[in-house]
Formats: C-alpha cells, sequence, structure tokens
C-alpha cells in the first residue's frame, strides 16, 4: 500500500502518516520524488487501512499494489485447480459442458431433455429448482420437487447435476441433491450465503454479478476459499452495460483475464450471456476460443412453451450442431470434449 | 402486451401467436399496419407470456405496455404513502435526516455520535451491526452487540433506529432491536430476504442496487408490499458506471423519476453515492432540491480512524453545517427540516 | 509517475526500468518493501511513458500520480475563471440561465422564445444552427439562415447567444455570429476542432461526451486551453449507463468535482441530462444545489410541434415558474439569478 | 411506429394524436386493449415524429417497430457485402487480417513490421499517421511523412494499407494515400466527416463508438451509405463499462449481432479491445470463432519503446504464432486465412 501525498503537504502531515501507520503494526519508508512525496507500508496491511490513510490531512490518493485476495490468487498458487465430480474433472484438458433447462418444469420435460444433452456430449446436467426471478409474480422453481427429479435423473442418465442455492436455509437440502451448489448472479456480494457455501464439502460455481468487478468476484471466491471449501468454479454470464438489444454484454476477456489472477477454473454461459438463441452458439464458440474450462448451456424440448428463459434455450437440435462445432474447434487450443454418445442427440 | 409481427410473417405465424394466446387464457387484437402486423394480448398477462411469444416463428419483438409492478404503482395508488416510525414521519412535508457511523464500533463512539446528530437536527441513527464487506478479511461489524448498543443510543436520545439486515435467518433478531430494517444495495435481489421482510410489521428502507433499474427496484419493492408489508422506503445510492474518481455515480434523478412511478417516499445517500466526504454536503443539497423525502449520512467523532466508510463520513462539524444549508433550501419545495436541539450541534 | 515491480521481479528488470528512465531524460528513485519494489519517476513525464514502463518486463503496474492536464488545473491556478460575455459573467457570484428551442426553427418561434426567456430571467439565448442528430434522416438544422435569425435574436433581445459548431470548416462562420461557440457530447473528443477552437478568440462550452471519465473531459478543455483560449465553460448533460428510463443519467456530482479539479465555470443541462420535460425542473434545481455555475434549458413555444427534442422542452409557463424556484434556492448556495423582466415571462 | 395511450387517456386525445398524424400526412390505425389504447402509425414515418407524439397529452410511450435505418439493414440487402481492396475480399469466405504498428514512427519501424505481418499472413497493413490521443501532450503522429511511409511500404510489399482520417479537411489528402479509410471510435458520430467519407470512392472501415448501441452504430454506417459510398466495414474494438483492468469491455456478441441485423462485414480489434498484449491472442480467437470477416492487431518490433499502444502491441513472434492459432480454428467457422509467406514470419 502506498500513500501518495498532496504537492502541498507539510513535513507533520507526513509525520502523522507514518505514525499512523506504525500504531497500526506496520513499518513505512518514504520515496521524495520532485513533486511529491510517497509513503509506502511495508507487510501485508488490512484493507481498511486505505480507508484510513485516504482521510487523513495532506493524503492524495492511497493505492494499493498487491491483490487483496491470497487463496484465489494464481501468485500463491501457480497450477491450475482442477475440480471433480464424479468421473467429470472441470479445469483440466476436458472442455466440459453443463446443458439442461433453465427450470426443471415436469419428469417429462428434465428427462428428456437430461437424454439429449447427453446424447450430444453434455458431461453435467442443469436445471432450476430454485428460481431466482425480478418479479414476485413469476414462475419461482418446483423447489424439493425439482430436486428430486435432477436426482432422478442422475439416476438414469449417470450425469452429475448442477443446480442453483439462493438461500442460506436451503443450502443443506439442496446440497443434499446435487452434485455442484451454483451460486447466482445476484447472490454474488450475498456473504452470509458465501460463507455458508463455504462450510459445505461439494464443488461451487459462482457466477459473476452483473455489475462485479473482476476483483470483486474473485474476493467473492476468497470467501467461499476463506471458508474451507477450495472447490470453486467461476462462471462468466454477462455484465451489464448500455447496450440493451442483448440481456447482457458477455464479457468473454474474462476467460483469459481469471486464467492469469487465478488458479480456479472458469466456465461459460452464453445463454444468459446473450438472452437470445440465435447468440448462444457463436458465443459458445468464441468462449471456447478464449479457453473456457467448460460451458453451460440452456436447452429445453420446446423453447417457445418453456416457463422461463425461452428466448435463449436451444432445442435438441440446435444444442447437438453446437456441440459439434465445438469439438471442432476445441483442439486448436489444446481441449478434448467428451463425443456423442449413441444416437438420441439429434432426436 | 403487444407482439409485433416480422415484416415477412405468415398468416399461418399469425394464427399461431393468436392461437398460443388464446391457450394461456387471454384475447387478442390484430392491427394491420403498411409494414407490420401487431397482435395486442388483452387483459393483464403473467410475465412471462412474454418470453414465450418473443420465441415463436415469424414475432419480431414483444412490447410489454404497462408496468409489471403494481402495488409500488402510483397508477393504482395515487396518494403517498407515508412511513410512520415513532413520532417522525417519512414521505410527509418534513424532510427526515436519517444519520449515525457506518458501523457501530463501541459505546463511546455510537453514543456520541447520536447526541451530535441529533443536537444538528437529525431525526433517526443509523449505524451498522452487520457489515457487507467485500474482502473476507475485512471488519464485519459487531453483531448482536451492536445491536444492544443502537437500542441503547435510541434509550438516551429518543431517536429511532435503522440498521441493516443480511440474512433470513437474522431477520427476527434485527428485528427485535431496530425501527427501520435496512435491505443493503448487494441484497436488493435477494429474494427470500425480501419474502421475509414483507411478512415482519417493522419499515423497511430497500436501497437500490449497484446496476439496478428504475423498474427491477420496484419490483424489488413489490417483493415487500406483496408478502403484506406497506411500509417500504426507497433509498437511491449511487449506481455503478464507468467514472470511478467518485465511489458510484449517484443517480439524483431517480428522486423525481420514482415520484412520478410510485407513491412510495424516497431518500438519498450521498455517503454512498460519492464516497468522499467534500461531495457530500453539495449532493445532499442537490438531493433535497431534487424533492428526496430524507437523507441518510455517515457522521464519525473522527472520521481518519473510522473502522470503515471513514473516507465518505462528515465529521460533527461538518455534519451540523451542511444541515444548516438543508434547513435553508428545503422550505423551496415545500419541505421543513427538524431545527437543532440545544446547543450540543457543534461540539 | 510510480512503477510498481511483480513480487518476483529481477534486478536486471529492476535496472532496465531504471535504465528506460535515465534514457528518456528523467530520474528515478527506488523504494523496497516487503512485497515490492517500486520506482518513481521524478519530474514530470510525458503521458506516454505510463505505456512504455507498463510493458516492460518485471513491471506489475505503472500509476500516475499527478493530473495529466495543467492549463485546466484548478492546482496551478487556484482561483475560479470568470468568463465574460457583453455585460454576462460566468463563473463568478450570479448563476446564468441560458435558454431556447434546441433548433431554430422560424423567425416566429425564435423571437417569441427569446422574448419569453428573457422575460423570465434567462440571460444568454440558446438555438442550433446546426444540429448532429444520430439518423441521416433526421432534419440538421437550418445552418447559416439559422445563425442570421440568432443575431436577429440577439439584436432585438440584447441576449448574447450560444450555438453549436460541428466542424473545423464551419469554425469561422459560426465564430462570426455567436458569442460562444458550443462543442456538443460528441465532439468533446474530436481533436482537430478542440485545436481549431483553441485559436478562436470567443468563449467555448465544453460539453461532457457521453462516457467521458472527468479527466477525459479536462483533457479536453486542456486541448482549448493549450491552444491559447482560456475562455472555456464546462457542461455536464448526462452520462450513458444501463438506465433507460432517462435518455441520460445526469451526473450531478460533476458540479462540486469539477470546481474540486479545475477552476473552470461548469453549467448543467438537464434537457439532455433526463430528456422528459416533468424532469427538467427538479433536476434544474438539484444542479443550482450542488453549486452549478448556470443552467442550460431547452425552451419551445409548444413542444409537441418541436422539430426535435419536444420531449425535454418546457412551455414558456413551465420555465418561468422554474425560474421562480432557481431564484428562490440559489441564495442558499450563494448564487444570484437575474430576476423576471417586465411581465411577459408568464405570457 | 405505435403510440400506446395512457390508461386513463380521453377520447379527445386519442382524436388528436389521430390528427397530429393525419397532419404529418400519414394515416393511423386504432387497436382497443383492455387496458390500453394503441394508435398505430401506417407507412414510413420519419423519426422525429416519435419526440411529438411522446409530448403529446394522453400518450404513455412511443415505440419504433422498425429499424431506422435502411441501408445498412440485411432486411432490404438480404446478401452479404464484400468490399474489395486490391486483390483483398473483405467479407467473404476469407478471413483477413490487417496488423501494422499503432503509429507509424519511421521507415525501419515501419518497413520491418511490414514485411514481418506479411511474412505470417495477414494481407493488408494498418499504420496511423494521424493520431486521435486524449493529451494534447501526447505525440499525435507523423502526419503526411507517415502517409507517404505508408505508401512506399505498400509498394515494397504489395499490401494494401489502411489509415485513420479524422478531419473533413484531411480526407482528400489521406485518400490519395491510402487504400482503406479509417473512422476512429472517437469521430464514430462525427457526422459531418461521415457524409464527406461517404462521397469518397474508397473502402471506410467505421469503428464502433465507446458508448455506442448497435443501432446508433449501424445509423453511423448509415450516413456513409446515403452518400453514396457502399463499401462500409464495420469493426468492433470495444465499449465501455465500469471494469478497469481492461481498456475496453470487447464486446463479441457484436459479431453475429452485426451479421444478422447488416449485411456489411465486420472485423475486430482485440488490441484496443483489452488494452493489453496477453489478452490479444485469446480475444483473436474468441472474434473468429464468433465468425468475424477479420482481425486489426497493432504489432511493433519492440513494444516497449513503441511511441503509443505497446502495451497492447505484438512481437512479430507472437503475432506469428497467434497467426497458427488463427488458421488452426478458422476452418470451424467456414473461413480460410492466408498461409505465411516465405521464412521471414518468424523473424
Amino acid at each position: 500500500m502506498i500513500a501518495v501525498m498532496s504537492a502541498n503537504c507539510t513535513e507533520e502531515e507526513i509525520q502523522a502518516v507514518q505514525n499512523h501507520i506504525a500504531q497500526r503494526g506496520f513499518s513505512s519508508q518514504i520515496s521524495r520524488g520532485v513533486e511529491r512525496v510517497v509513503v509506502g507500508v511495508l507487510g501485508q496491511p488490512y484493507p481498511g487501512l486505505q480507508d484510513e490513510l485516504e482521510v487523513m490531512s495532506g493524503v492524495a490518493e492511497v493505492i494499493r499494489v498487491s491483490a487483496p485476495y491470497k487463496l484465489a490468487s494464481r501468485k500463491f498458487h501457480p497450477e491450475n485447480t482442477v475440480v471433480h465430480v464424479g468421473n467429470v474433472a472441470i479445469g483440466g484438458n476436458e472442455l466440459v459442458v453443463m446443458a439442461g433447462p433453465c427450470a426443471v418444469e415436469s419428469e417429462e420435460q428434465l428427462m428428456a431433455t437430461a437424454k439429449a444433452v447427453k446424447a450430444a456430449g453434455a458431461r453435467i446436467l442443469r436445471g432450476g429448482a430454485f428460481k431466482p426471478r425480478s418479479s414476485p409474480y413469476a414462475f419461482r422453481g418446483l423447489g424439493e420437487a425439482g430436486l428430486k427429479l435432477l436426482a432422478q435423473a442422475r439416476k438414469e442418465t449417470g450425469l452429475p447435476v448442477i443446480t442453483e442455492v439462493m438461500d442460506t436455509e436451503d443450502v443443506d437440502l439442496v446440497a443434499r441433491y446435487t452434485d455442484i451448489l451454483q451460486i447466482g448472479a445476484r447472490n454474488m456480494q450475498n456473504f452470509t450465503l458465501l460463507d455458508v457455501v463455504g462450510k459445505v464439502r461439494k464443488p461451487v460455481m459462482l457466477k459473476r454479478g452483473l455489475s462485479a468487478t473482476y476483483q470483486e468476484w474473485l474476493l467473492a471466491a476468497e470467501y467461499i476459499l476463506a471458508g474451507g471449501n477450495s472447490e470453486v468454479i467461476l462462471c462468466e454470464r454477462g455484465i451489464r452495460t448500455f447496450e440493451t438489444y442483448t440481456r447482457n454484454t458477455m464479457d468473454t476477456a474474462a476467460i483469459p483475464v481469471v486464467h492469469r489472477l487465478s488458479h480456479l477454473p472458469i466456465i461459460a454461459d452464453p445463454s444468459h450471456g446473450t438472452g437470445k438463441w440465435h447468440l448462444v452458439t457463436p458465443m459458445a464458440l468464441a468462449s471456447v476460443a478464449a479457453g473456457a474450462d467448460g460451458l453451460m448451456l440452456e436447452v429445453h424440448p420446446t423453447p417457445d412453451t418453456a416457463w422461463s428463459d425461452g428466448a435463449q434455450s436451444l432445442t435438441f437440435e440446435n444444442f447437438a450442431k453446437m456441440m459439434d462445432m465445438v469439438r471442432a474447434i476445441a483442439p486448436a487450443v489444446g481441449k478434448v470434449v467428451a463425443p456423442p454418445v449413441g444416437q438420441g442427440a439429434r432426436a
């Protein structure tokens, strides 16, 4: 941490800054430039020290020069983290595709989708039982009945499942049924929920908040890691910008950025990232080319009757076509993708 | 709701859209323009119908023409809502100032601040016992000990108190101590938390999310109202934009916009809205001039030693000066402000 | 300028950075922390040096610690700049209101508006003769015929005029007719245009770009000042954010921020800042309370037949009412406003 | 265009809206829903009519249902536009790579770079002679001397060249030397410049503005097309968001969106899109996978001594490696890429 003093600061102000740093238990070091004096804090100060110094008389700016997250940082953990779910490894050489309906609606809908996505090469089944909805009047998920259907689909297809948990009180319930806990974008800074899933011994997929910086996202992951759960997967799902044609603006660059800053695997969700089914395949391919460790996609037997997010869901046929294109691109960036299984993929 | 058909849609596609609307239990009406055919849905369709129609063949766009919130809308509730807390009325002629430290740190800090803000004319005491922090390593509040100090400060000063609740599990605890429950910006779309505070019989102050549109904000209020709690106060606290000099960009226009769209009172928080203490007074005055029903401000005995948000906290003296300016401006927009009490205001 | 070295940088890399700085003609100084080494550049380096250092091996980050603008900075020019236009002084104690139609449409429209805004207390007449329009098919202004009407209105009312110039080739023409040259938001970084108006000896009003940071805006002003024209007025007119209910998000905090960073006067344009006439008065009042040196407002005899921007234009009556409210608020922040003239204000 | 009337509008207000539409020369048609009345405008109204109707009494909202651009729209021009420059075709099966230094600095720098990028498979040489810079004190390009060096490089390598034009007065000069005129992001809405390049008979590459919507961007293209110049290439180069780790947020989805809305070719500039050289290759690959018709890249012999944008420039070696990866991915999306030429690619 560095305190840049004002151009016209006094020696007393510089001394006061040094005294404050000393009172907080750190050493300091002064560097006098022609225009400015800079006071450096030695050691590993806590984040609040920045605020404390910023308000002191004579201080122009306080700059943090090392990342405020440690456990999530590649600096202290250079090798990639690989998260294992059943026989699937996320963060290794395989590009892992997670697919399924936005919301679990019925046994028929879920089983048909699970079989179709497995046939096309998906390795994990997604499906929402608890749905965050901006309106209180919208369909909010089947709840535990939906979780039971997911467990049944896992049994029938062998695919591990991922589903969202929205509240600390539901964590135990959801964890009993699912293989991966999903934290949604709107809960990325629900810090009590992050604390609780940090205590669970199941992998957690943490979606990026709609207006979260990379640093805030990695700090949210740090909450989970600091709780003792080292199996965190990040998921880029688009950020909010001024552009309204797409539901969100998918920040594809987040993929190589996260790979540089952190050792955690990162996957991409082009369904939420674009909000329009006809943009899903090109953005899935873009994500693979940018180095994603996986994809999460919404697939529905009949998107035009889906209870939620139909506009961004792929049909079985379009999903299978997309998987073929993903398989064509992945090797160029050193990834392998599961082959289609049997003949069901184009059913 | 209106479905605008594509320029080259077929009669079959138009018919299919009408059939789908009929299956969902609504009537429809066709309007044929020179370039486009528009199918209108009669009645009050559920939000999901928009998604369903958007994916149908031949449909170019689906537009919702009435607001998706009802209880929060001024259309169905033309007169202002006034929220009563003790002898304070929020949303009436009085401009109500809520002030206090960001975080409750100690008895001395809280009591000194409570007395100073009361002396200067504040009507409600704020103070955080549970603090959302982007880093897991930052100070996260005193918890119940902080709530007890707030109750003690209320007893000593007579000021009602407001404090944040971050988790469904804490709602009962916090509601036992506080007069107003605050939902923070990061929890604006924590829908289970909104559901729970909708069942409480205490006023709720709902801060705007960092990237929440007016509609999403009012829909979040609708969750609370739909739960049966009609005492909701909105709070503009700045949104996230590309500008980084200020902590957030305070959207002052939210004040007249909310007054037009909704009957709920709206207050402004220039401390979080700017993040810099020297911008707090001008933005407090701007908010009053724009018609705010109240202000929320961070005040600290010694901002440069505050455990959080010191950079945006006012000293007692600056707060008292600001209150004098607020009192000078408020009458021009038809508001009254409590006078200073005794001689402690400038202590 | 400070180069923060990577945690694991080598002594050779530190030496290379020092050598590069020396080759560019500057001295450097090293500060060794526990975690990081920081190399400070002494003197006043050119902006490009930041880029050069950032790409060097071993460099983690380069931070600029002094503002890149000089002539626009309050640091080197502590007293306020006051721009004189005829008998009007912008940046002093008077809050100066500029008002008139978005576009000059006809003699009748312009003269009626000029008289009405003068009667209500406006001190400068605005009106567009060259209009930037996002569509090539929209009305683009009367050109020189419009300038002649503005000159005629000035003669009849005595009000100085302000009008936009969009192209280097038109600067001489527009400068012959107008008292203040306006640079629009879309041209804020049209650097050749800034260079040219820097050579003119007429005041320039520089609107903030739709996505311009404070620093970029002040750097754009620096272009004009560096050309030798010291009479620059800044104008906040709203920035682009995710919110679409308003045409732009008016950044009221820009007013106190600019007053702190710069000595140049700043005015506010709530017509473009909101895009809705019913938000113009509250945001005009908010701007005054925040310390604006003036206001720019769109006024039209019959907004519902205006050729452009009717939705955000005030009628004569609403403008006069707004002026009364401005006069009620301005004294609280130490400003005076011209009184209404004669009885025409409410015509 | 559709005017949605307020819930409580009167028959007189509906009639007034119809009268206004009739006065403007259009027919209208009324559709009465249970909650709302909608008045449709028949024919092709001018954009300003929306503003006119929006301010009328009783009108809640006016919605445009057809795109305001025509010449740029795929609806009226279903087949792809292919722009020919020498023997290079942009918008066809070939993925065309444009590469070179940000700014032309010297003969040695330009010739070395031109040969290296040609050897690696680039088909067009880029280089700036007039540079837009946010600071007036930064290097602003060699001007005509730079144009002459570009012409010389074309002669020596056979590569067509592209360079930026910043001002209407320079268009003739730049057009004499270059094969493609580039309009930079900051000039995307410099409408007089768009008018002038619309009269030139050379291809124009139009970069997206930092905060331009897809519609505004296509309307800017419409200016050029409406001037008679049908050879327009679009270039996505990142938009401005709240994220500051990257220089811009590259909106990869713009590529499939533009392909859907328009027939014009679109290329991607990951150098400006990211601002960091280590993100350029992954984002170049992502752009190819998303369907880009080409790439524009900054390459420099020694990025750490570049006079501008060194941080985002590739070395010759990294550029050649990137080209190999581009060649591996392009076939999966149906594109071919020029092979490396001779042995110079890795020099």
